[in-house]
């Protein structure tokens, strides 16, 4: 095995790699409506057309969902499973796009060439470098120096609700040295990063209703209860003064951040004013005495996703309305167990609610966090190929997101996940104008050869 | 002057009044949304038209917004003015009308025969009773008994922004002996009523902004403000533990109920179960130790009609918002003063924002409560001829809405007002629905026709 002659090939197949991920994109796989599930269908069909391309032994497996693709390919003493997923996010505020969304471009902006487009960061840029690396492997080498399985999915932005069965019936494919994720970031441009720890989530949906029609303020405003300011109150309760969350035993399992992961963090050089700054903010928002890192690293959290109730449309209308709304999600920590929370936080709402006024709740998913062993010397050996590509050393971090996958895989398959991303803060994935760094996707790519070379 | 004649002729020209309501209600004049200013335009035609057939010198006169009617008719040595409005409020949700909203039907219900549509009470129905009244005491006598300004606006449930200056330069042919406003309702189907309070209205919007951008929760959740999370914290603050508004300086110019109005009160014997229990409700909600009817006639509220922010569509999607909105409304009685209370109500916002988030509102109107003097005797001959028409004696009643041309009639022109309508608790007026009883619209007529003999 040649591994610069694998990059040298990487490198002149760029623009064709590119091509290959535009197509891609133009997929409009939005997994959480329902109006997209031919999208998706057709997102699957293309990876499994793809993969089959570098000789993959690949099908398309239905879900009561969308459909999982699972391959096979290459040999050797060592079996590696990658995951990304291939379903996006909702495009709302559509307004706020520059462009079509599924219109993708490369464009040239102050800070370098980015991929616009949704999905380009989240996560099929990221699902493509792990593809283009095996591509040029196989075109230099005729095959890859370990064997892969590809397992990807197309659930993961609307709670993943076929996964867990699935990967419970395909235990034995699933069972391998290590599942390699492709669905996190870097520290910053200059830093790679293995992520070693994920917060866990809990989606919650919740419906008050007061009267039972909307009624008019001017007769009704005073005597009615009005479930906007019901909700309201309860949001308005979630968390005291001090920013911790009020839920009964929301922090039981919440563990302290050790003293060696406190210093490494230290180390890092985390620039909190410039993080917030990005987005027009200067103070960390979260619990007194926190730093910003741990916010959004190792603290669990409770936000409002979603709220409305009422007119909403332009003008005034002075609507009593029947019902109110609120999508809400927390992220989880250490040992939270999430189905206890949603128990309790269903109370505690119950107990909040005035007399006529009723609640609905609907389940938007709920999963453990996650905090992944690195005493296997694979992890040193990856961190060894990435610090190789990249400017400075990798760092092993963790992660405010919730990437339920890497937990099952522990579980379901006793296969020991390693997460491995190229995406930056500025992507604005689940955001309008979402982009993926052309440097993310070319050493990215990169990353993949040199870490499937010395994992093999 | 015949009074049984033109009563007879009403009774026997309903099918065709009726006629002519429902085409007025194809018009779908909603004033608040611009799509819709051709619709708000044709509506002021059709009335120009309709009235110009009964005699009358009218005409459409144009303002910065929907144009005026007014129109001058009869002769006699009393001038009343005629006040109604033609546009009506938005139509959403439209998925829970049962028909075209401006595909009215006169349909069979358990309670009566009803007109079904948008604009049936409010105002098109109480409108045209008026109207109507008119066409039969000309039909029958070949004349009015008075001399009658028929003056109708297209801007009511939109703030009325062109009102008062059109007033203003129209001072001198809207002064009058009375101002006659068809714009309210019965106190029950057995009671005719004459309102004599009416509350103010400030209506506010308010935009809360936190993040520049939609931020995903999982990267920034914990470190950046949600503004939705604000938003809540100040709803949940306008009121106290009993139900008081909180803003400062509220309460300034809330006058207590007087003994002998609350005697009167006492005496309507109204049944605060069944006007809850129609909208599934039991509990009054307003301040503690109030009754359901001070509510809704005599106490001062502050409402929210809307609330907006993040994601609100299908499944999940785990979005930090950049901005979260909401419609908040203030009856107002007594003395109070709007703008005082709009500059209380956002000082008490501003201060209450956490750092690194910013508010913006915009105005949608401000008007003063109304208590009209019933002194003139005029007051009582009106309050027999309703006697007359319906099952009980007609009273003097409170109103939780906010009718702003009663104040002004006696602030620009000096105009007492006199506040006469048919319209019922349950018309579902800005809901989804609306409707008006066949039997208001047939007495509403019938009982002109008496308040006019009555009066001329």
């Amino acid at each position: 095995m040649s591994l610069s002659d694998v990059l040298t090939r990487i490198d002149t197949d760029l623009d064709a790699a590119l091509d290959r991920l535009m197509a891609l994109l133009r997929i409009p796989s939005i997994s959480t409506d329902p109006a997209y599930k031919a999208d998706c269908d057709r997102a699957a069909d293309w990876l499994v057309a793809d993969l089959a391309s570098l000789g993959a032994d690949v099908a398309k497996h239905p879900t009561p969902g969308h459909p999982m693709v699972m391959g096979t390919i290459g040999d050797g003493p060592r079996h590696f499973i990658f995951y990304g997923h291939y379903d996006v996010q909702p495009v709302d505020p559509l307004n706020l796009w520059h462009r079509d969304p599924f219109d993708p471009e490369l464009q040239e902006t102050p800070k370098g060439r980015v991929i616009r487009g949704r999905g380009a960061a989240d996560d099929k840029g990221q699902l493509m470098t792990f593809v283009e690396a095996c591509r040029a492997w196989i075109a230099v080498n005729g095959s890859l120096p370990c064997r892969i399985t590809f397992f990807l999915e197309g659930e993961e932005e609307s709670g993943s609700p076929s996964l867990i069965p699935f990967m419970q019936a395909h235990k034995a494919a699933l069972k391998a040295d290590l599942a390699l994720i492709c669905d996190t970031g870097l520290f910053d441009s200059r830093v790679p990063a293995i992520t070693t720890m994920l917060r866990g989530l809990l989606g919650e949906e919740l419906t008050i209703t007061g009267p039972d029609k909307d009624l008019h303020s001017g007769m009704y405003g005073g005597a009615a209860m009005n479930p906007i300011r019901v909700l309201s109150r309860i949001i308005a309760s979630l968390h005291d003064e001090t920013g911790r969350i009020t839920v009964p035993g929301f922090y039981d399992g919440v563990p302290e951040l050790s003293n060696a992961l406190r210093d490494q963090w230290e180390g890092l050089g985390f620039d909190a004013a410039s993080f917030l700054g990005d987005v027009g903010l200067s103070v960390p928002a979260g619990e007194a005495g926190r730093t910003a890192l741990e916010m959004i690293w190792s603290r669990p959290t409770c936000e409002v996703n979603g709220i409305w109730g009422g007119y909403t449309g332009e003008g005034f209308k002075t609507v009593l309305p029947s019902e109110a709304h609120a999508k809400i999600s927390f992220r989880l920590v250490g040992d939270q167990d999430p189905l206890a929370i949603r128990e309790s936080f269903r109370a505690m709402v119950r107990d909040m609610l005035p007399p006529d006024c009723s609640v609905t709740f609907k389940d938007h998913g709920a999963s453990r966090a996650g905090q992944f062993d690195i005493s296997d010397p694979s992890f040193e050996a990856a961190r060894q190929a990435l610090s190789d590509e990249w400017p400075d050393a990798a760092a092993y971090i963790g992660c405010g997101g919730s990437i339920p996958i890497a937990g099952h895989f522990q579980k379901i398959a006793g296969t020991t996940p390693m997460l491995i991303g190229f995406g930056k803060d500025d992507d604005l994935i689940h955001s309008p104008n979402e982009k993926y760094d052309l440097e993310s996707f070319h050493k990215g790519i990169r990353s993949w050869a040199r870490v499937l070379a010395a994992l093999s």
